[in-house]
C-alpha cells in the first residue's frame, strides 16, 4: 500500500482509490495498522467527497470479509435477511419474520441491541422471561432448520471492521454518511449470509435520515452494494413521522407484536409488515408481491404466524406462557398520562423525541454498558391525524423508578403539536428500490 | 466543554464555533485530553468547512498562547520579523535580516529547519562553521540588543499546540488548508514577540500555494490575524515560478547571500530582498516605503548590511574568515552538469523539482531525523526566459556521494523545458496585502 496519508491526501481531493487500496485499507485498520488518527480523517474525507459504486461495494465486501461470514448453505431453501435502518416502535421483525418463516422462508436473523432513541430487537426479545440471544452458530443453525426461524444476537465476529470504523466514527462525527451508513448495514447483512435481502429505510423525524431524498439515496447505495454482492436486495422505503404502532418499550412492544400476529395489531404496523413481508416471501419464493401478500395474510388469519412465533420463543428458551397470556407481562409499577392542552388534530409528533422519552423512562440506553428496564416506555393513545378533546390521555407512560418519571413527562409533552384543522398525514410506504 | 465529537459535527455541517469552545479545544488537545483520532477529524473537517475570520484569530492566539511568548520589550526599538511560506533557494532572511538591522530594526528571528522540497534558514546558516542556533533566551536577547540581529533556532516552547497539530495534520492530510497554514505560521509569529510582520506569501510552482489566488487568500488571513492581534502585518506576495537566484543548496546559498550583501546577487533575489526588507523598515521607522527602500541599498552600497551580518555570524560563533572569503567554504568532492538536449529559451522550470533535487543530492531531508550535507546542492546556469545553445549546461549538480549523483541528474533534467519562442516570465511581486 502506499502511504495512508497519500490516500487520505487522494480521497481528501475527490480522487477514486482502487479496489486493492480499499481492501488494504480495511484489513490494515481491523489489524490495527492504520491509526485511529489516520482512519478518522480518512472517514471525515469520505463525509465530503463520497465513494463511488465500485469503491464502495469493495469497501463493503472487505468490511464484511474481516471476520466470519454465515455459511447458511446446510439450511435449505431460499434464505431471505431484513433490516430496518431504525425507527422508534419499530418490532417488525418480531410480527414479520414470524409470518415469512410459517410461508416457507427460513429466517436466520441476526440482530442488534438499541441505542440512542432507537430500540434493538435483542432487547425486545430478552423482554420475554428466559429468552436467550446469545445462541452457539451450531445452535442457531439448528433453531433454523427445526422451527424456520431463530432472532439471534450479532456475534463478535460478525464484520469485525465495521465494529472498529463504527466506534470510531461515533467518536468523530461521521456517523452521517450516506457511503458510510450503507457500507456498515450491507457489510453485516452480507456477513450474516442469507440469499435474499430485504431493506426498510425508515425516514423522517423519527428516523436516523429524517430528509427523504436522503433516505432514497441510502436506499439506492445499499440495493446497488447487494446487487453487486450476488444477493436479491430490495428496500421499501417507510415513513418514521411516527412512531409505529401505539408502543414504544420492550415488553410493551412485544405484547403488540402479539396482537399483530393475531391479526388485531395497529393499523399502521400492519401495513409495514404486510408490505415487509411480502417482499421477503415474494424475493424468496419468487412469486409475485401480490401472491405473497396474500401469503402473508393468511399465515396470520389462519394462526401459524404466531405459532412460529410460538415456537420460536419456546426454542430460545423463553417462556410461553407469556407469549399465550401477554397479560402476564410484568407491568411498570408507576404509570401517568400526559394530556392534551387543548382540542383539535394530532398535527405533528416528534418521534425522536418521543424515543428519547421512552429512553430516560429506562427503555433504553444511553451507553452501551446501561442496563434496560423491560417493562418501561410510552403506550400512544394518539396518532397523526386524531381528534383530541382537551384534557384527554394522549399517551401513558410507563417507568420502574419514579425519579424517572417527570423528567420522561417533561420530554414526552413537548414532542406533541395539536392544530384546529387536520394536517396531512405522509404516505407511510414509499419508493421500492431494486436493480 | 460539550462532548467534543458534538463539536466536531458542528464544524462538519459548517457551524461557527464559539471563543471560549476553540481556546478549549487547543488547550486540551496540548496536554493530551483531546485524542489525535478526534482531533485529526477535527482538523479534516476544518479543511472541507474553514474557520471564519473570528475562529481563526481565537484558533491563532490560542496556539501562541500554548507555549512561551516571548517579551522583547527590554530591547529597544520596533522589533519586525519576517516570514517566507517557503521556496527553493529562498536565502532572503540572511540578506533582508542584516540590511534591516543594519538600518536600525532589531531583528530577533526565530528560524526552522528545511524539510521536503524547501531548505530552512538554521540548515543554511549551519553550515557556517561553528555558527550556532542553539543560543539561550539571554544569550538571542544579549545578541539582539548588542549587533541588532539573531537568527536562532524555534525553541521547543514556541507554540507547543502547532507542533503537535502540525505533526497532525502532516499524518493526515490536511497540510493543505489556508486557516490551518495561517494559524500554524501566525501562531510562532506572534509567540516570537514582533511588534511587527512581514509576511513573504510565495506562489507558484515552487511554492506551497501552487496557486496565485490561494496564496492571495492565504496572505488576506495572515494579515487578518496579525491585525486582530495588534501587530502592523504585511504580507507580499512572491513569485516562486523558478528557484530564487541561482544557489540551491546550504553553503551554496550563503555565498550568495554574501554577493547580495555585497550588492552583487542575482536581480530576482536582490529585487525580492529590497521589496522585503524595505516593508520591514517601512514598518519599523514608519517611513514610506520608497524612503525605507532607498535606506536598504544604501546599507549594502556603504557596507554596513555585510558588517552586521559578519558580527552577527561572530556572535553566534560562526568563522568569519569564510564570510570574508567565500572560497574559503568547502565544495562538494563531485560535481555534474545537466545540459540542454536543444537550443532555445529555457520556458518553464519545475521549482519544486529543483528542490527536491537538490534533496537527493544532500542539501535537504525527507525525515527530520536525515543529515544534511552543507555543500550540496545545485547552481543553475539559466533561469527563465533565457537562451541556451544545444549542450550548455543548465546546472551544475554537487554532491558528496557518487551514489546521489546520477538520481540527482535524473530527476533535475526533467526540471527544465526549453522552446523555441521565450515566453512570458512571471512578474516577481506580486500584490501587497495591508489593512
Amino acid at each position: 500500500m502506499e502511504r495512508f496519508v497519500d490516500l487520505i491526501q487522494d480521497k481528501k481531493n475527490g480522487k477514486e482509490l482502487s479496489d486493492e487500496t480499499i481492501r488494504e485499507m480495511i484489513a490494515s485498520f481491523t489489524k490495527g495498522e492504520i491509526p485511529d488518527y489516520q482512519m478518522s480523517a480518512m472517514l471525515m474525507a469520505i463525509c465530503f467527497t463520497g465513494l463511488n459504486d465500485r469503491e464502495l461495494t469493495t469497501m463493503t465486501l472487505a468490511m464484511r470479509d474481516s471476520g466470519k461470514v454465515n455459511d447458511l448453505s446446510a439450511i435449505r431453501g431460499i434464505k431471505v435477511d431484513k433490516h430496518s435502518t431504525g425507527g422508534v416502535g419499530d418490532k417488525t421483525t418480531l410480527i414479520i419474520g414470524p409470518i415469512a418463516a410459517s410461508c416457507g422462508i427460513p429466517i436466520a436473523k441476526m440482530s442488534g441491541r438499541g441505542l440512542g432513541f432507537t430500540g434493538g430487537t435483542i432487547d425486545k426479545l430478552e423482554s420475554i422471561p428466559g429468552f436467550h440471544t446469545d445462541l452457539s452458530t451450531a445452535d442457531f443453525y439448528d433453531a433454523v432448520k427445526e422451527i424456520g426461524i431463530c432472532v439471534n444476537g450479532q456475534t463478535e465476529d460478525l464484520a469485525p471492521a465495521d465494529k472498529k470504523i463504527y466506534a470510531l466514527r461515533d467518536a468523530t462525527a461521521t456517523v452521517e454518511s450516506i457511503p458510510l451508513i450503507a457500507s456498515s448495514v450491507m457489510s453485516k447483512k452480507l456477513a450474516s449470509g442469507s440469499d435474499c435481502i430485504v431493506l426498510d429505510v425508515t425516514t423522517g423525524n423519527g428516523a436516523f435520515m429524517k430528509d427523504y431524498d436522503q433516505a432514497l439515496a441510502l436506499a439506492k447505495k445499499m440495493v446497488t452494494i447487494g446487487h453487486h454482492a450476488g444477493k436479491k436486495t430490495i428496500a421499501i422505503l417507510t415513513s418514521m413521522e411516527e412512531p409505529l404502532g401505539y408502543a414504544i418499550g420492550n415488553n410493551l412492544e412485544v405484547k403488540e407484536a402479539i396482537q399483530a400476529l393475531h391479526g388485531q395489531g395497529p393499523e399502521d404496523l400492519m401495513t409495514v409488515c404486510y408490505t415487509l413481508a411480502a417482499h421477503m416471501i415474494s424475493l424468496g419464493k419468487d412469486i409475485s408481491f401480490e401472491e405473497a401478500k396474500a401469503e402473508a395474510m393468511e399465515s396470520v388469519r389462519s394462526g401459524k404466524a404466531f405459532e412460529t412465533f410460538t415456537a420460536m420463543v419456546q426454542k430460545q428458551g423463553g417462556d410461553v406462557s407469556y407469549i399465550l397470556h401477554p397479560e402476564s407481562f410484568p407491568v411498570s409499577p408507576i404509570q401517568a398520562d400526559i394530556t392534551a392542552s387543548r382540542s383539535g388534530y394530532v398535527a405533528h409528533i416528534d418521534t425522536e423525541g418521543v424515543g428519547i422519552a421512552a429512553g430516560i423512562l429506562g427503555a433504553g440506553r444511553s451507553k452501551k454498558e446501561d442496563d434496560i428496564d423491560p417493562c418501561a416506555g410510552i403506550i400512544l393513545h394518539k396518532k397523526l391525524g386524531q381528534y383530541v378533546q382537551q384534557g384527554e390521555s394522549l399517551a401513558t407512560l410507563y417507568t420502574s423508578k419514579e425519579t424517572l418519571l417527570s423528567p420522561g413527562i417533561h420530554h414526552l409533552e413537548r414532542c406533541f403539536e395539536i392544530s384546529e384543522t387536520p394536517s396531512k398525514i405522509p404516505a407511510l410506504i414509499g419508493d421500492c428500490i431494486t436493480i
